[in-house]
């Protein structure tokens, strides 16, 4: 019932520090790793934004919330569900964004606004395609919208 | 330097076919495994949408691509890298997608648009932030739009 996953890349960033906001204008690389090379990447220039699903792995797995609880702890927020917040110390670490591509260089990506620290292990990179945004109108809850005011 | 994953829900789907197209319609559940429960999901209902992390395991591990290969095997488009293209034979072989929230219904999340089948084990659960969209206009190629017309 259990997957082994292995990082396909690694990021190298700027930021080494878990804050939470403030990640539009950072600018960071992702490397392949063998048996990943050039190949994998081949034609993903002509996208302008990719997909890159990454560990939390600075998070001690011991320390992952199953249940619910203040986002960011902060508790003039409700206390909702891990499934209903993008906090890092959830099951199984993943986290999922989208950043800008800024350049492909050999086995390397130039990207722009990855939430994602030095060091963090990629899963996947894949290209961004208009079609999976969301089908019908976005509503989300005032607490979500006040918490991503400055996240990027 | 790998990572062991647990499904933290499963998928039940009308559809139990790997087709590559018309999702947009499918109405599906999402079923929270222990530990998780009702509270992991406290609040999501005042999201509209939420983002699926799953994992592709119809798929032989040993059929994985980690090159490139022209996109559904259709020749009229480039062979690009596994990493340009969202097929679901690539390293790690983990699905993203956004679908609309219909209801949450205790442990069960009733979903629109999942294109996972019958028995997908799933990793991670989101509520999809429009602050997490892509920053900036979205570019790709003329056969990555052709290729998604049916979809959703």
């Amino acid at each position: 019932m259990d997957f082994t996953v292995r990082p396909i890349a690694v990021v190298s960033s700027p930021r080494d520090d878990l804050s939470d906001d403030a990640w539009g204008a950072v600018r960071s690389t992702i490397t392949l790793l063998p048996p990943l090379g050039v190949d994998a990447v081949a034609g993903l220039e002509a996208f302008s934004h990719i997909e890159v699903v990454f560990v939390f792995d600075r998070v001690d797995p011991d320390a992952v919330c199953t249940g619910s609880r203040h986002p960011r702890g902060n508790e003039r927020w409700p206390a909702v569900g891990i499934l209903a917040q993008r906090a890092k110390d959830r099951p199984n670490r993943i986290g999922v964004t989208v950043c800008r591509l800024v350049a492909v260089e050999g086995a390397t990506l130039v990207v722009e606004g990855l939430d994602a620290v030095e060091g963090t292990p990629v899963l996947d990179i894949k290209p961004y395609l208009p079609e999976f945004a969301p089908r019908g109108d976005v509503r989300r809850p005032a607490w979500a919208a006040e918490l991503m005011e400055q996240y990027f």
